[in-house]
């Protein structure tokens, strides 16, 4: 049985990883910390987790975490909020995942390019990418995990294994990826968001300037073996859950679908989470929807050239607390798809 | 483990109960049978299992369930289309949920009213009405269970405690529900469910005429001693999952809520699923939905003397599946929340 | 051409004011007045407004209203915030429709059980309930007209015809409405209605005890002869717009469904916006979402003498600017549709 | 006074062209014509028509239409299905709108493609693309109109400015589009649009081989120059009304953001419908929604070199019978914008 500490615990990252664990008969939530919430039941914030959970919140800190014998922090704190926190988890000897995106890009200038400036820029390269289906082999013995970002997630996987295999032009990539709206998370009261301003509206944001962009870059220059740029538009969508990612790329000449699919299936071949859809269906984010899975499509438009990815993640599943759970699984020894098998709900 | 039988397995109701199961260790598929469906991949139909279970739908026969191995049927089938084959499955020896309203009503001329001539009225006596928070006894032993439809779980376990305890009048009771789109079914494509044409829209329907009416009726007539006769109002409402009832019954002179609320904390005491909220608090679908839960608010309106009661259930898990899983796990001497312990998905 | 001002112009109520006004040949808006958004432009506030109206928003106060030769005054300001601001308006010489509860009650003491201290109980005798179904005759003449909340507009006009005509018992009244989320307001950024929170979610709230309460028994009341008390409960539905309104009274003996649909048939026959649905027709919102109209339904529960009468209103138009706009009509002694005739959008 | 016909007047099409000419003055339909519906008031197929319109449905014929002393014929009958009444109209001396495909395509070989066998292509020749934006002096004095696909509507006039100046390379243009489920019509019941299926989830459909495809590189060939092919992907979003498209190409190497958005002001000065949003806005659907107006924002992505326009319709009116009324306007010299000017909706 391992112990963890959750901080940032009563935002919707950190609620979903508790609800996730109260499957897992490996894991133990020994503390949950937060802000404005000290002194809350954690089931009374969260209603789903009455009978279900017994716990108050107390504050975001280190000291307690280790006094109640925790091995892994899972940071929830907002970027640059937690950082200190997590230096000082290190350093207290826990490992830490981290929920945020201070420890996710390589590059300080790229990150201070989006959030300013970086409060631990030491610990970046120490930082492992917390994405199984790249970098499991580092997550296993990492002291210090960041958690992709929910766009990242949906976009890296629907574009990795055509840009390892060198099937598109580095240039020229284009994400559009529309999100549910549960990814501005819960204490972000913005007219924005308030139910009669955005239902049944569709819109792009952040056109080309989102902050998830490039962390996107990064893991597929890594990929790709040369720098790379992608266009990246981010649409909200009044729904809940769910992140339908599109992206397109100059297929170069000679490559038929079914060499494209060839290349997919093979890279995910072994991965629990990670399905390619038969060729003429297309994913839907409902088959995913309260579940860890990736659900893949492919076309080659053979009149343009272009191919043509969809992707489908629950953005606070795959695409935020279940990554975490899944490194965790990974960092800890445990079966790696353990309190994830759940299916999705349907309808 | 238990090797169980699904017909009817391709219906909203069916899928549910697989995908439940997938979480259940002592549980064993071993058949399903479809209609329009014999032949095609479960996983093909409900694209959120796949990868998750690998089997073709058959007839909806009896034989092959029983050469598999079966000890349960359980019926998915529409009412009147399953009758026979549930007395069938009796007569080989299976014990048999069914999902349909052939086997809730012990009086046939009410059966008949709502559903017209009844094929097996022979087999009433010994149904027994699924609802563990009532008859979890009889349920035990059973050999055919009749899971209650989705409207009279809200609606019994709302005024249940109530009415035993004869804290309001048994005339001018008022249940007035309100349900998500998924309890119109999967295969019912009427302009009704169309998208654009529900979406956005609030209804009443069968007004003071839908065929659950007789059902709480009944349970509730049982309950009380004295036969009792309910207004019933269904609305259609544009969400997926969740049912929510608000019941009204003229509360007796000199009953405070807070006895209101002790007859409920106790009715509920030792129930798994049942919540019964704190003073103040209603619940909402959300915090069900997903889960095998009922939430149970309480306000006595001191004015006009109204006990104004409001329940929450998952139409699909407390309101189908997982009140047939439940009785399953009862009559196949499981734990009673095997595979239900899933908390709501929030948000 | 008449000239008004509207004051509390950037909250939702006052934008559909605007934008019904702009299809009114014979009323010119001079001055539109906010609070925290002075200086802004209505139409950036407002993005469907763009191109249709270029008007600065000022101060919410009397003078510039008066200056720029406005003869009547909505104010749109919270109850409360405005009341002086009426005042001013009248003696200032401007005619007044007030969107707020201030005006609307004639028992001051009811007003202060929700709302607290009234700031000008001297102005009650003389107000007007906004509703021209019921105070068609005092309104065209009127200084003062209190436009009605939401929910009464409803459950008065489901109401009306079997109270005045004696057809229901006046205790055991029941009103069960569900509203769409823009009756929350614009500026009202509680988490209740974050997207994510209340999106697929249904939840009753002010359980008996919602301020519109007594708004429904003033008119009730009125009609009946006697003094009657509702039990009223709203629910929060995941809609944008629309109320619908399940209201249950107890039918006297011997009344057949065809004499209660005479006598609603009767009452609303000389009305524009009113319209009972044929035998066996239930309303829905969506078909009167986008006009001024109310479409009702009647049942009679032969079983347990139930009458159950719905109603349905699009919130912001009949169920507020409409009706404003219906007033300003008549006082201006303009034909009462003008500007009301467009249909509801469908689908 | 000009009358008119409408045939296929029971789909969405129709009865939204019906709606809208209910505050036309200078439009009277004498005709409605319609196939399984026959018979039946429209008032009573679409209720938000209630007391707004009494007629009957007929055939969808040509005699009637001309002996009602019809001058124009708008078939909102499908494609293929429509194509020799609309013949027959034009030989009896009715201009025709058509909503259909079958006239929007001067290529036939195109259509032969996406639609099978064309059953008039020698009628290719003389109709209009009835997009006002593009081809205004040609509608004026046509005699047979072919109303644009709704996708189209969104895609042309996001492109229109950039493709005719040459600001982007006439390859490698994406079109990702987002559109609301009403676009489905209202006969076709598939699963696909039951609403337990779409709602809360996004796909992407007819991955680049949508039959709208062909309108969109036509168009754009046309105003380019040069024959251009589109990768055209269309996405469905459980909302009801409202299409967003969100366009990309290669921008010369040079161009600003600030050139390109002088192109698209200059291009769109005189149009009615047509609004450039100001630097740095995006617009979203429900701003357009209800209302004919195109909005259209504006960004260049400096690091990728790629120009991202997002332009948002409703798309039962831009995209459809609001464009139709446009161009009816414009051939019977009535004001272009008549019955046009309502603005959208909000919340």
């Amino acid at each position: 049985m391992t112990k963890i500490g959750i901080l940032g615990a009563a935002g919707y990252g950190g609620a979903e990883l508790i609800r996730l664990l109260l499957g897992h008969s490996e894991v133990e939530i020994v503390y949950l910390g937060g802000h404005t919430t000290v002194g809350e039941q954690i089931a009374e914030l969260y209603p789903n987790l009455a009978g279900k959970i017994d716990m108050v919140i107390g504050e975001s800190a280190v000291p307690p975490v280790v006094e109640r014998g925790a091995e892994v922090l899972c940071s929830a704190l907002p970027h640059k909020v937690g950082a200190d926190i997590v230096a000082e988890a290190l350093d207290s000897g826990l490992k830490v995942i981290d929920f945020s995106a201070d420890f996710r890009l390589k590059d300080v200038a790229q990150y201070e390019k989006y959030y300013q400036h970086h409060p631990h820029p030491e610990m970046l390269a120490e930082a492992v990418y917390g994405l199984p289906e790249l970098h499991r082999e580092e997550i296993i013995p990492a002291r210090l995990v960041a958690a992709p970002g929910c766009f990242p997630t949906g976009a890296i996987l629907a574009l990795a294994p055509a840009v390892e295999a060198g099937l598109i032009g580095t240039d020229g990539i284009i994400v559009d990826s529309k999100t549910g709206v549960s990814g501005a998370g819960r204490t972000n009261l913005d007219l924005a968001f308030h139910f009669p301003e955005i239902n049944e509206s569709l819109k792009a944001y952040k056109v080309a300037e989102h902050r998830h962009t490039p962390e996107i870059d990064q893991e597929l220059s890594l990929l790709s073996g040369q720098p790379l740029q992608v266009t990246f538009v981010p649409h909200l969508i009044p729904v809940t859950r769910g992140i339908l990612t599109t992206a397109y790329g100059r297929l170069h000449e000679g490559i038929s679908e079914s060499q494209v699919r060839d290349v997919y299936e093979q890279f995910y071949a072994n991965e629990p989470f990670v399905i390619v859809m038969a060729p003429g269906e297309q994913p839907t984010t409902k088959q995913v929807s309260g579940s860890n899975n990736c659900h893949i499509g492919l076309v080659v438009a053979e009149k343009t050239g272009q191919l043509i990815v969809t992707s489908v993640v629950d953005n606070l599943i795959k695409g935020l607390s279940g990554s975490v759970l899944q490194c965790l699984n990974l960092m800890i020894d445990c079966a790696e798809t353990t309190a994830l098998e759940a299916p999705a709900l349907w309808p």
